[in-house]
């Protein structure tokens, strides 16, 4: 897509002002006839729809200049700052959802160039989170900025705010993606987190400045979140969260889709659980595994976790046979025990003097037994 | 198979004492000469093996009695009590584990026919477990056996333990499999247990009365309890407990495997988390989850968790138009609402007016927003 020219900017300005974000009406018309052409049709006298009444009232430059004024930048679709990847978005395959496609251009207040979203990973999840969540969204999102990753949620009380401030904490970029225009800090439980990013990193929505978060803005808002980036993380989400609409637009755009499990009474888990249940979700435990999953091939690979080396396994073969067949509990004399190792008791008496020095095994009146260690539990 | 008549029985009563549970060299004798040829190749004069010399002191009918007296039996293939799942055990493929094939017979102590095993359910987890996978290992235990399916563990401390105990509050069948023989109450801790259930269901070894728990014999014993059961539940495994072994044979027999998720930074659930991530394990939450994955197409079906239905999902296409453009905070004023939700203003009143009075939205003086109760979460 090139670079918008002035007019085609303007156009969609008034269009993002004009109509809801999401709406399919306005996606359809800017697919078929570009932004401008969308503009003209709806302009003309003929149509009398709410988007007609609207965009006659829209003054697009004077939205821009005030915009501007409270360090608001509007990106568009073909500008060098605009995110390619939500590109997907325009695939058929989503349209069923019924909210559509391309956003017509998204609002900005921060420093930060939306372009290096290109990487990031989406933390998100219940309001109504726990301290668990709270802590393992923290620690997530600190591991994922701390690869150099920018972290995107949705400025919502509980897990979205838990995961900026992880990310803050980390030092790292995060970005919030809000329901209501750029400039409003909602939820006023967060307004310190906005503030700062609006001075550090970047606050984006598709609904313009003033614009109050609504229901449809919300689920509108999911799909952007989804769409920015790689991959999201559910962290908590009961059975009727947000969240899990967020995972759904994920799936939807062959996101990678990941869950935080959590104890099985949990409610705040239940969502997630269900998730990883039907294998629409992978589980994850810390960042490190998320990173695998968003990264490219071969990057932040994530070692199988293993358990440290045990003594045991320095042993000699016929070390650990012989130790292999010394009794848990009962004491076992020397001979049955060469008899269960298959080995001679001229090899087994030596063996077991070297097995005892090294504190695996202990001789009692009535033979050998394992030493209580815990290199030796089975 | 044929019942084995009284000539092979004891045969395979001589193999077992004879020879280590889950022995290949055993197993392979058996599987291309029978028990009794297997006997016969090991007592000709030009073997001079382990099993050699043991068979040759080997009592067979005194073993039979001195099991009888304190209340145990020996179960083969063949028998009518001889639990036929356990022949998928003679499938080449999972003779690469190096343990192999069938035991040449089970030792049983308690009143329970094996056969009733056929539809059971392993709960399997760490010796070092937490409150929390104690009591999830309970539940579990006592949702299986209260719909009608036995559970199936290894009595040891921790997670087995807890499934046992849960099985039997819930008032149901459990069966306990030990490394050691089927007399000896090993861990002690549990001693109270495995009474119970030698006067009222079973305790199963392949190892014959009297034999110590060593830790090849866990490990062969680990097979059976995969192999015994539909499907096995990890409630908690660090990443090198022995309960994960059973789960890789679980898998290996194409029997269900299933994990029960914990909280993230716990120990004893990372091993767990590990199956699951990886897809070797299906998560399950509760009972019924594995009833389903266990049960016969069509059998316990697991209702899709749903939040209960809220006021709103019964509101009309209208005033759910309304009220999606309704305002969380700043109150706003009837036309812009009307405006927003593509509504005459003479609809969008009264409309607002029922919303109201069903507690949804609120009047201030500034105009309308939505009324500060949970249903209305977005």
């Amino acid at each position: 897509m090139t670079a918008p020219d002035e007019t085609e900017r303007l156009a969609r300005v008034a269009l993002s002002r004009a109509s809801e974000p999401g709406d399919l009406t306005t996606a359809s018309l800017v697919a078929q006839l570009g932004p401008v052409g969308a503009v003209q049709r709806q302009l003309e006298p003929k149509t009398d729809s709410l988007l007609h009444v609207r965009l006659a009232a829209v003054d697009p430059e004077g939205e821009l200049e005030r915009a501007a004024r409270v360090g608001i930048r509007f990106v568009a679709p073909g500008d060098d700052e605009w995110p390619v990847q939500l590109d997907d978005l325009e695939a058929g395959e989503v349209e069923h959802l019924g909210m559509g496609l391309l956003p017509v251009g998204l609002w900005v207040r921060g420093p930060m160039p939306l372009t290096r979203l290109r990487e990031s990973v989406a933390v998100v999840g219940s309001r109504s989170a726990t301290t668990y969540g709270c802590d393992v969204a923290r620690s997530i999102a600190g591991g994922v900025v701390r690869a150099g990753l920018p972290v995107v949620s949705g400025a919502a009380v509980g897990i979205d705010d838990a995961a900026h401030r992880g990310a803050l904490s980390a030092g790292g970029p995060t970005v919030a993606v809000l329901a209501c225009g750029p400039d409003r800090a909602y939820p006023v439980q967060n307004a310190d987190v906005l503030r700062h990013l609006w001075s550090t990193s970047a606050v984006v929505s598709e609904a313009p400045p003033g614009s109050a978060p609504t229901r449809p803005r919300f689920l509108a808002r999911n799909r952007l979140i989804a769409g920015l980036t790689r991959g999201t993380v559910l962290v908590e989400a009961a059975v009727r969260s947000g969240a899990l609409n967020t995972a759904t637009w994920a799936e939807l755009l062959s996101r990678q889709v990941m869950g935080v499990p959590g104890p099985v009474g949990s409610a705040a888990s239940q969502g997630v659980h269900e998730r990883i249940r039907l294998g629409t979700a992978t589980l994850v435990s810390h960042a490190a595994e998320v990173l695998e999953l968003v990264g490219a091939t071969g990057e932040h690979l994530v070692e199988v976790p293993r358990a440290p080396e045990r003594p045991r396994d320095r042993l000699s073969a016929v070390e650990q046979q012989v130790l292999e067949h010394v009794p848990v509990v009962s004491p076992a004399r020397i001979d049955s025990i060469a008899d269960a190792a298959n080995a001679h008791v001229r090899i087994t008496d030596p063996t077991l003097r070297r097995l005892r020095d090294l504190g695996f095994v202990e001789l009692l009146p009535a033979g050998w037994r394992l030493a209580r260690e815990p290199g030796n539990a089975v």
